[in-house]
């Protein structure tokens, strides 16, 4: 099945206590496409400037990531700038600017309009409805936001989220956004607008899925990170993590509670190697074998005991 | 078999959120005596002053708890007062009274030093060192410390987590401790003075156990806690994670890494049930039934994928 992926590509200018590094490829799109591209064919969406080097549509191309519906404007690509602090939990931004992206209206063509698997990155809720409007009948949709909408656009944001299948947050935004601090209340609340799923994502502590199942054991999937000596940089973690997460239900086209927890997983895979290397350096070496050989030492790290057929048949039915 | 547990028993006012408590029973040796009685018999060694009521021995006698190494000394018995704020996770200490706790030496008789199980928590570790020369041939030591010894006793730490065959630390105290910023190579750190294993305790975060393993998947075991909506009172969660892991280990006398790691989940849950109440209350309510329900919904809430056979023997060994 394929993937649809609307959102930023940009150019990045990154420091951390590893390194710094000028201009390299950004953006939550070109993230998302380059880890999904390992599971199954991705179409992008965004827009790119005159500074848009014909190396990385090169690339997008050897990864087969269709970029019929990247968008190409007169001027500059937009650009970002960040600092990471010896904890790389916390990120200072050192400038934005939005240049080609200020005026973006995504267009979906009409082979784009029947992809079966849609994700939204963080971009006006706004736009993401226009998206959600024009797509027919996907089997998935899903949407990241940040806070600044949830200030700024809080109602265009919650009509957004509820007309997808699964909301991915982190736990300050979730807290932002439902007003509550205790974060099971606020999944809660995103869960009422209407979404399936709500996917919170915790960083260096892993992910917790949110469903509206009967017992605590249905209701909630968590997982710890993939243990990371030595991070480089987190820019792209949590749009990777959406890639693996997307991409492997797109792979699979299994959307069973079990599918989507082993989704989770997935995507905290795919998000672990993101960080080891500067920009989306260690997804270009990336392949399948890895990926697949990196799930089975998480299996075997969060392993303590099995299932009885009884729980086991809890997690097999349609989500 | 047995477990012998030394550490403080104490009496503690505290405010969170929820509401405030005083001088409710308190102190780590009570928490991790009254959690790991449901697993197995308990001895304690600590020291009470003369206003420790006859009902707070009743109630300890109620759980077969023997407490005939329980000093009894002029004056009052240690006071601790604190408040949480509202994320829980930080707590100002207001008041400290050591009381007949500032001159305490704990006493091992003949009968305890025989005990298989011993537990060392949070005190002096000059004094766990004590105990650790009085015991004879236990089948597993552990012990828990804080920031406060390890600058103010760091040699006397070193020597007595080089005695033990595990140690449990939360992030902060490894990252002091070990004086590196990236947790796992502070884990190494720790594991490089002798100890067969690390817990790495991580609050709302679950808990990470280091071993020596060979690859990640052995080296590590990693669970979340298990969700709480509505937290009451956070203080002797750490404790009591400790009487669920030596508290199992001791009733299965399974020292294997997946005897290990069931270990650690058996404290995750019962430090689960400990923060829904204030002081010990939740625990005296506790049963062995309720505990296994919680294990079975915990093994649910983290279930995506099953072990092959060969990945399963790698757990089933000697530590």
């Amino acid at each position: 099945m394929s993937i649809l992926v609307v959102g930023s590509v940009a150019f990045d200018t990154v420091e951390t206590p590893r390194g710094r590094r000028e201009r390299t490829l950004g953006g939550a799109c070109t993230y998302f496409a380059t880890a999904a591209s390992l599971y199954s064919q991705v179409r992008m969406v965004g827009v790119v400037g005159d500074d848009f080097d014909a190396e990385h549509l090169a690339f997008f191309a050897s990864r087969d990531i269709d970029t019929s519906g990247l968008q190409h404007a007169p001027g500059r690509t937009f650009f970002w700038s960040g600092r990471y602090g010896t904890n790389m939990d916390a990120c200072e931004t050192l400038d934005t600017q939005l240049n080609v992206f200020a005026t973006f209206h995504p267009e979906i063509s009409p082979a784009y309009a029947n992809t079966d698997y849609v994700f939204l990155a963080n971009i006006d809720p706004d736009l993401q409805i226009e998206v959600l409007k024009q797509v027919r009948s996907p089997r998935l949709t899903a949407l990241d936001s940040m806070n600044f909408w949830m200030t700024s656009k809080r109602d265009s944001l919650t009509q957004a989220m509820s007309m997808v299948d699964l909301v991915l947050l982190n736990e300050s935004e979730i807290r932002l956004y439902s007003q509550q601090h205790d974060l099971l209340r606020g999944a809660d609340t995103i869960l009422s607008l209407g979404p399936k799923a709500l996917i919170i994502k915790r960083g260096e502590h892993g992910a917790m899925l949110v469903t509206r199942g009967d017992s605590v054991g249905e209701r909630f999937f968590i997982v710890p990170a993939f243990p990371i000596e030595d991070v480089v940089d987190p820019t792209g973690a949590g749009d990777t993590f959406a890639a693996g997460v997307i991409g492997y239900l797109a792979a699979t086209n299994d959307l069973s509670p079990q599918g989507l927890r082993r989704a989770v997983v997935h995507g905290t895979v795919v998000a672990s190697f993101t960080v080891q290397d500067f920009s989306i350096d260690r997804l270009r070496r990336l392949d399948r074998e890895q990926i697949a050989a990196r799930y089975s030492e998480f299996r075997c790290l969060t392993y303590f005991d099995t299932l009885t057929p009884a729980e086991c048949a809890l997690f097999t039915g349609a989500l």
